[in-house]
Parts: structure tokens; sequence; C-alpha cells
């Protein structure tokens, strides 16, 4: 077998996973210097695993040493954080290539909130691939994103026109003090930043519902923000043609953000 | 930015795209060692990285010179072809990767048919991906070949539950001296042997229906065959529960083959 | 207001539901001369009434002294029962229309099966109207039946391309001693006889799997069989091209229909 | 057979078409007083009959003559003008009914535009019916016209969340001087006015695109109208939170109207 790269013809014994495309991941990052929800983290690969038939090549704490290792790796000034990328190929031997970068979140995006747009390409469907499965490569995320434009990130719908997610996000609405957010069922990756954030709301006593959302409704809510894990919450400042925010951030968006802000160091189960 | 690979952290400078899971891709292979309809690959590539918005570092000639640079170095036996699959990586600079294996297809392949079953997995729609992009990953393939047993290849039905195509072929049925074949606006890559086979046809006066087909009708045809461009055309000798072929090879399928085999080699406009 | 009727223009002063094709239906039958389940259709009819903002003008013994007085004035032979149609127009009085017919279910039906296709109509889908509203018209039924031929009832697909229900019947397939049968997420109107058919199964200790169920699964089962108020359990013999039944009918289809025949009358809950 | 109506049961040879939910139907309208487009709906009712099976029991000369009559019967004030809608059940012998009502347009309708909504219920699709059967009784527009509330009507999007059409009316968007509607295979009914408008637009040099819609395009536009035989043009004041116009209608909207108001009489087509 001969692999032509880098301008040349080389001799090459297997064709694997990162070539062929076939490869699952997971992101995860660092608060204050301490790694985030790792174990929640790591089930979730080791669901997208199960599903594709792989087994993980390292245990949760193998996984934190490795992480750990890095993080004494990659240069970072005093107000960033890290950002692993954790790519697994679809191999009978698991390649692993695990990403590690800084970075910090702009204030102006928490303070300011960001322009979101609507993709015109739809999420694909649930009867195509489960949604928990985090597949490395995902066309329609591909194409979404080449078409984003300025936009921070773009709202796919599903394949009925239902609101879905974010390229790279959750999706959340505010109305008449209640949050509304898609349900599994919609065809999303349940986030592990959106649970968090039901948590806290539910803790606060604001009404949350999980359930179908159509497109006429974000245009007819009181706020939108966006979750992920590097950013948290993120509100959302325009919409389209459509100005949420005139001046600063508030509502129940601000509510959640500084309560989150404040007290998930307190939660234990986010940090053993 | 730090990469883990390999067991150990070290220093990159990119995050190119084949570890972003972003490449398109297209296979191209040799018949009597000479490179098979180059130019209808190669425009099929250049629409591809169109709708993905990258440009092909290589016009039609260059590409030419390098696949024959790399059948100089491949060891084949005499009844072995050449296939290549051209990756693309979507960079500004896209990277190239070019994978060039020996191959032959047994005659049984031909001679007595295949086992084909049916993915429980729906093709991706053309709501989420234009079916002409070649994208190298696609997690609805993956998975309906992660469970395809040992089937040669199993059909995919579009999301309205109507026959598309194989995870690497076209699929043909034979019904009362006609061909069908599933139109393009079902959802499927319009393969360049499916065009091929069609072609002849005509030639040969069998009626042509390219129109959405339900999956009862592949349990009410008479003849079932896939097309690829590694193997031309493979008559399905088995689908699921349902024997096709009792002995060899007949109908209409063997008609194709047979005349596909020997006229394909006197058509100008694939070899130039 | 005027209306043209029977050839000449009439004034009228109201343009009631059964002119603006607004209605909902729900089918009772006799068994040995005793009204079946009324109460249960009874709730049917008033589940389907609230969703469209009626109110049933009789409670169920209103409605079974009606029903009552329709088989004393309906002439059947000894071995006919009486079939109902309920039909209620949507308007703020509803009108109540009710035909009585004798019928008899003739032997060979269920002795030798009855000839079932698949229809190209796809059934219509929840998110346009929810299934148990039983709508007294339904333009896609009246397509399946318009081309049904000469089967008894024909399958509908959801729009999804799987297995729905028949036109005025549910389905269930029998597999490796188990039943199977489009669950309610498919799309599909939980009949009374479905229920009762389930009921019986788990008594028997045969499981029962409500669940999505793909068109190739009707070509691989070992049995198939429908269910309807007016007969019961309805073997299938023949679907499409497939036959099912070459003599007579056995297997778990006959098991059901003994024990439906022999045990329906000594459950109470049937019969109030 | 017997049929409780009215309260008391009466012996019937025959359970029609209307009794059945069977019927197809198309609207018709005068305009000052002269049958409009009578050639034009005759055609679209012989198609619904045809793909339904039945034959038209009038040529469109007889079905003029009995319209004519009509009005002569139909009392109605100098501004008002005549509705008939006529209807066919789905018998070997088409039953005709024929509603005739003098209707008037208040002006307040064109000048200041009306309140719209979006429904909930989707569209049936065209897998279940073909768009151009006009049948009598829509389950899902039943439903969405029950939940309109103060609307003068409400958009139904298609089961792809695509913009589809009113429970009576076309959609016309107006986007930066030129003319969007959802196209044929959105799955809309194409209806005659929506054809006139698109006609006197082209005459006007207007653009006009026909092709997928999408929900959030509502949002974006700068002028949006519905388009129904009865009502002709009819700009939309506000849509769900969005108001479109706040004091008079202007725009291409308002130039469409005065065009179509002073030159449909002199069109000979639309008055032979």
């Amino acid at each position: 077998m001969y692999l032509y790269q880098d301008g040349k013809w080389v001799e090459r014994d297997k064709y694997d996973g990162l070539l062929r495309g076939e490869a699952i991941f997971e992101t995860v990052r660092t608060w204050n210097g301490n790694i985030f929800a790792l174990t929640m983290h790591y089930e979730r690969l080791m669901e997208s695993a199960h599903e594709v038939g792989i087994s993980l090549p390292f245990n949760v704490d193998e996984l934190r040493d490795i992480l750990k290792e890095g993080m004494g790796k990659v240069p970072k000034s005093r107000n960033e954080e890290i950002r692993f990328r954790i790519i697994l190929t679809l191999d009978v031997n698991p390649g692993v290539y695990i990403w590690a970068e800084p970075f910090s979140i702009p204030d102006y995006i928490h303070e300011e909130g960001v322009k979101v747009g609507i993709s015109r390409y739809r999420r694909m469907p649930v009867e195509s691939c489960p949604p928990k499965v985090k597949f490395l490569s995902r066309p329609d995320i591909i194409l979404a994103r080449k078409h984003k434009g300025d936009n921070y990130d773009v709202i796919m719908l599903n394949i009925h026109g239902c609101v879905a997610e974010g390229t790279f996000s959750n999706v959340f609405l505010v109305k008449s003090g209640a949050l509304i957010t898609p349900d599994v069922d919609s065809g999303i990756l349940p986030g592990i930043t959106r649970k968090i954030v039901m948590d806290f709301a539910r803790e606060l006593e604001i009404p949350v519902s999980e359930r179908k959302v159509e497109v006429r409704e974000l245009f007819q809510c009181d706020e939108i923000f966006l979750t992920h894990t590097s950013a948290g919450i993120v509100p959302v400042r325009r919409l389209e043609t459509r100005t949420l925010i005139e001046d600063s951030v508030g509502g129940i968006t601000k509510i959640l953000m500084d309560v989150m802000r404040k007290e998930i160091f307190s939660k234990d189960e986010y940090w053993e």
C-alpha cells in the first residue's frame, strides 16, 4: 500500500481511521486551572465509543494524567484556560490524538452578547446517526460553519424544521420568565453545560421546559442564549435581523450567568 | 498548540483538516492498467471542492502524472488493477493524500452474485448535505458499515424510507425487462458507473426509469445489481431473506455485464 | 344562503359540518347480539371530540339506548352482527348521524387469510393531525383505498417509510414466536382490538414488542395479521408478492384467534 | 341499512359520499356580477376528479348555467358579490352540492392589512395526498383553523418546516423589490389568484422567485401578502409578534393590488 503525502509516494502498512475519516471526539476544559467535569465527559466519550464498537484505551484516571501532563506543557497567560480536544480513531486499536491549546473568552461575549444566525443546512437526523455519538466529522456541521459568515454560531433546525442546536452549542430561549430548550427528541446532543444550566435554573425555581421548539419562537421570545463547554452561557445579542439586547445583558440570562460563575466551584460533582 | 500523539505531547503549529475530520475524496481505478474516466472523476472532485470552498491544488494532467508515478511504485500481479483514493483536506492550502493499492475482484462476485442487506441507518438527507459532495467522513455510512455483517454492502433508505444507495454503490432493479434506479432527488450520489450502465442500457434499447423506488419493490423485482467504480456491475444473489439468484447470474444483469466488459474499452470518452 | 342539491336551488340557513366535511366518527359492533366494548369506544370518541373542541351530545348510557333502539330496527339473519358508525359533525351543536347495518365475516377470511398490499400513499403524519382524532374524512386513506385493487386492506407507511397501519386496521407481525406491532410514535391509531390482542398475548406469555417496524420486516417475518373491530384478528395470506399462508391459518395467529373467540365473552371489562 | 338522524332511526338504501366524508370542491366567485375565471376553476376541478376516479357530471357550460341560475336567486346588495362552493361526492354518480352566498370584503382588509399567525399543524405532505386534489375535508386544515384565534388566516409549514400556504390562501413575501413565494414542491395548491399575481408582477418587471421559503424569511422580508379567490391580494399587517404595516398599505403589495383591480377586467382569458 502506498500513500502520496507531502508531494511524494511512501509505503505504508495501514490505512488508519484518521485517513478514513472515522473518529469520535470529546472537548474538555479547565476552569481556574482545574479540569472540569472530566467524569461526565469521560462517560459521554465511552457512550460514543460503545455505539461505534471500540474500547477506550484509557480509564478516567489515565486520561486525567495525560491531560495534566499536557497542562504542564502548554504555555498560558494568567487569564487563560486550557481546552482539550480528545480524538479517538475507529480502529481495532484506536489511535489517540489530543489537542491542547490555551484560550480565553473575551469579556464582550458575556457582557454584550453575540450575533447568531439560522443555518440553511438541517441537522443530520437521528435516523441517520444517534445524536449522542460525537463523530469528529459531520458534513452538515462543516457546511453550516462554512456559511456562517460573521456569526458566532448558527442554529441548525432538524429535518422537521424545528430548532435543534448550534454547530457547537445548545440553544435556550427565555419566555415569560421560563426557560425553553429543544428536547432530546428534537435531535440534539444533550450538552453538559446545558444540563448544568437547567440544574441551576431549577434550583432558582425558574421553570424549565424541554420540548419541540418552533422557529417562530426564536422571534417571539424575550431572551436567547447558547451554552457550550468553552464559554459556558453565551447571550445572543442579535438573531438574524432581530435585535434582542440593546445595551448590556440582563434578565434571566444574566441571573444564570452570575449564579453559574459563583456557584460552579462549590459543586463537588464537577471536580472529583 | 500541543498534540498528544503516539503516547507523547509534541508542539504543533496547525490543526489541519485531517485532524478536524474535514476532507473530501474521490476514488479512481485502472482498467487493464489504464486510468479509467479520470476527467469525469476530476470534474466531480472539482464540484465537491467548489461546494466546500476550496481550490484543487492540481489540474487533471498534474493529477494524472501523480497517479502514474504511483502506478509505477505499487507492486501488482498480472490480474490486479490499482485503486486510488484521492483525499483533499478543507484547508486554505488543501492537504493532498492519495492511497494506491492493488486489487482484484474475485470471479465469484460477478459469476454468483453477492449478499446485500438493508441498513437501519437512513442516508443523510439532501437538506443536511448536497449528495454530490463526497465528504471523506459520513457518520451514517460509518454506522451502516459497522453493522453490515457479512453483507457485501447494505442499501440505505432515505429519510422518507425510499431506496437511496449502498454505502459505496448505486442500486439497480430489473423488472419486466426494464431498469429502475433511484433518481437524484432520492438523495443519491449519481455514480459514474451508474451513468455508464444507463448509457449502455439505452444503447441496447432497455427502458431505463430513474424515479422514487419503494422498499417493497426490492422484494418484487426480477433482478437487483449494484454498481461501483471498483467492481463495475455487481449482481445481487441474496437480499436479506430473499434469494434472487439460484445458480449463476443471468438476465439483464448478465447482458449488461457482458456488454460493459466488451465495449468499455472502445468508448473514447473514458480514456482520454 | 342557497344550496344547489338534487338538481335545484333551495334556501338554507346553515352550512353544517357534514357539508363542510368536518366530522369525527367511531365504529362499534355487536358480538352475539351484545354491544362490544362500548365504554372504550365512547372514551375514544370523547378524546376525538375534546381535541376538536366539541362536546358529546350524549353520555354513554344515552348512546347505548340509541344503539339498542337501532338494533331493534335493523333486520338481521341468525349469523349476522350489527355494525354502527357513529358520526358527529363539528358544529356548536354537533349533528349526530349513526349508521347501523348487519354484517357477517365470511369464514374463509379467518380460515384462509386475506391478500394485503402496501400503499404508495403515506399515512398523514402526527405533525399534521394527532392520530387519536378519528376524522371521518382522511385524504390519505381515501386515496389509499381507491388504489387498493383486490386487496382486503393496504398497509400505509408513515412519512419516514416505516410501517404504520392499514386504512381500517392495525398490523401485527410474528417473528420467532414473538409479536411485533408499530408503536404509537409510528403514527397509528392504537385500536381497541389491537389492545385486546396484546393483552391476550401477554396472558399467554407471548412476548410483545411495540416499536418502529421497517418494511423489510414484512418480508422477513413468519406471520402477519391485521386487527380491526369488525373482524377481530385477520390473518394475512399474501402480502404483495409474498405468500405467507400456503394452506390454512396456523401458528401464533391461530392461537390468538382461538383464544380470543373463546375468552372474549368472559372478560367483564368489555361488556358492562 | 338504517340511519339515525335528527333523533330518529330511518331506513336508507345508500351510504353516500357526504356521509363517508368523501368529496372534492372548488370555490368560484363573481366580480362585478360576472363569474370569474370559470374555465380555470373547471379545469382544476376536473384534475381533482380525475385523481380520485370520478367523472364530472356537467361540462363547463352546464356548470355556468347552474351558477347563473343561482345568481338569480341569491339576494345581494349593490356592493356584494356571490361566492360559490361547488362540492362533488366520490360516488359512482357523484352528488353535486353548490353553496351560493353573497359576500363583500370590508375595505380595511385591503387598506390596513390583516393579522396572520403560523400554525403548529404541518400541512399534509405530498406523499400523503397530491396537493392539487382539493379534498373537501382536510384534518390538518380543520385543526389549524380551530386554533387560529383572531387571525385572518394561519400559515401552515410543510413537514420539513418550510413555508407552504395558508388554510385558504397562498403566501407571498416581498424582499428587496422582488416577489418570493413557495414553489409547488413545497407542497402547495398553486392557486389561481397566485398565478394571476405572478403574471401581473412579471408584466411590471418585478422579479418573481418560486422556491423553498424558510420561516426565518417571514421575519426578515419587507412585506407579506396572501392571495385567495374571494379577496384577491390581502396585505399582512402583523405576522405573529412582528408588525409589518404601521399605517396604510404601500410598497409592492399596493402596486400589485392597484394594478390587479384596474387590469383584471381587460384580461379576456378570465371572462370567456
